[in-house]
């Protein structure tokens, strides 16, 4: 973390919601994070909880809206929450869309010339923010991009069109194979979500793929919810529990 | 409440979090307002709670980033979250300043030629969202206005230099000569807002007038809280339940 600069600290719930810049060396560029302390790191070590963004989000949204800092300062939990894209490269067309580019980085490295040198968000939240991982959960994911508009514009764009290439990324692909540590997926979606209608988010491959595999998930189809920060501040705390029971043994 | 049409609509917590638009006869203007409509609201009637935000603020600030909607949804409160300044009225100068104008309506009826005929604030939340108030709280508010710059500056524009006419709008000035039903103030205030070490907020001189008075106040400062919504976030609990003390006698 090269030149790491604190770019704001407010206090919530009695810890601190910072907010640093550093120059990535996987992005290269000066990329900022959001750092939520709780109380308890003041005197003693915490498990992290690192919270993924998706299309058109930076650092921001999840902590100023989803209200996660009341549970992880109750719970003791440090919540990391990156921005989702390189910023500021200047790459032709980067700001085009909302659902590539700066609009989306997708998580994946980048093997596509113009996107290969900076476009490394997988190595980025993987390597250069290092950390073990021992659950997870997803907000209305995007169950099977391979599979969907979004995510075939994607990784076309970063990837080119070895479909190969792609499954390496699609979480129903490498859940159909996964034979790693017993593992136990946690998935909320709202029945009212646009995209879920639009088949982008594809909720019931995944789930097929657990079953098929003996993957154990829990998928909420929850009545009446969209796609916005309402939903997920509704249920970010049956999240932060799930995760605290896991990276509290 | 003529033309009343819904902007938007979203779950949470089990309710609605709904925005609508209306033409306003006070404001003489198009103006949305938030309404958080709690499940208890669909079965019979409930209370309602006003929230007047602040300087910069639209009805947008506290529906997205406060976490009220889980406290009215448990309590069963109603949460009306007007605009806080006419919109789209193209006076001269409106769009200048972060503390005047469209950046704060200062909820007075203005009595100024270039004001007079849209800055009704006081008239828009008080007549045309017509309510009984039953109690009132505040965070890090301008306690009294006619002695600090934001209010100075705001009061010379909307009512002229007669600063008599100034003290109608004045919390303070209002609680030193309160005769009214039985009241229980209720303010919170971070001891790291740098507007109230500015002089902007001068909560001491509420305190001593209601000391004078014998009017109750609950007047907390907050250790390392700022006024950003991260402090409101933390506290908006606190405030939620004591009005709803009152409310549901």
């Amino acid at each position: 973390m090269a030149n790491l600069q604190e770019v704001s600290s407010n206090k919530i719930f009695g810890g601190y919601q910072k907010v640093y810049s550093h120059e990535s060396t996987e992005l290269k560029c000066v990329m900022r994070f959001a750092v939520y302390l709780p109380p308890a790191a003041e005197t003693g070590k915490v498990p992290v909880l690192y919270w993924l963004s998706g299309l058109t989000c930076t650092e921001q949204n999840f902590i100023t809206k989803a209200g996660v800092q009341k549970y992880a300062s109750e719970l003791g939990l440090i919540i990391v929450a990156p921005d989702t894209s390189p910023r500021g490269i200047g790459i032709q067309g980067e700001d085009d869309s909302y659902d590539f580019g700066t609009g989306a980085g997708f998580y994946v490295d980048a093997t596509q010339d113009k996107w290969k040198n900076n476009y490394r968000m997988y190595s980025y939240v993987t390597r250069e923010n290092p950390g073990m991982f021992r659950s997870v959960s997803a907000f209305a994911p995007i169950c099977n991009p391979i599979k969907c508009p979004w995510g075939q514009k994607a990784f076309t764009g970063y990837l080119g069109t070895d479909t190969q290439m792609w499954e390496q990324y699609d979480a129903t692909s490498l859940i159909a194979k996964y034979s790693g540590p017993s593992l136990e997926l946690f998935v909320d979606q709202g029945k009212e979500d646009n995209f879920l209608s639009d088949g982008q988010l594809l909720p019931d491959r995944l789930m097929e793929a657990c079953t098929v595999n003996k993957v154990p998930i829990i998928l909420r189809m929850q009545e009446g919810y969209d796609h916005s920060y309402y939903f997920i501040a509704t249920f970010i705390e049956d999240h932060v529990r799930h995760h605290a029971k896991f990276l509290k043994v």
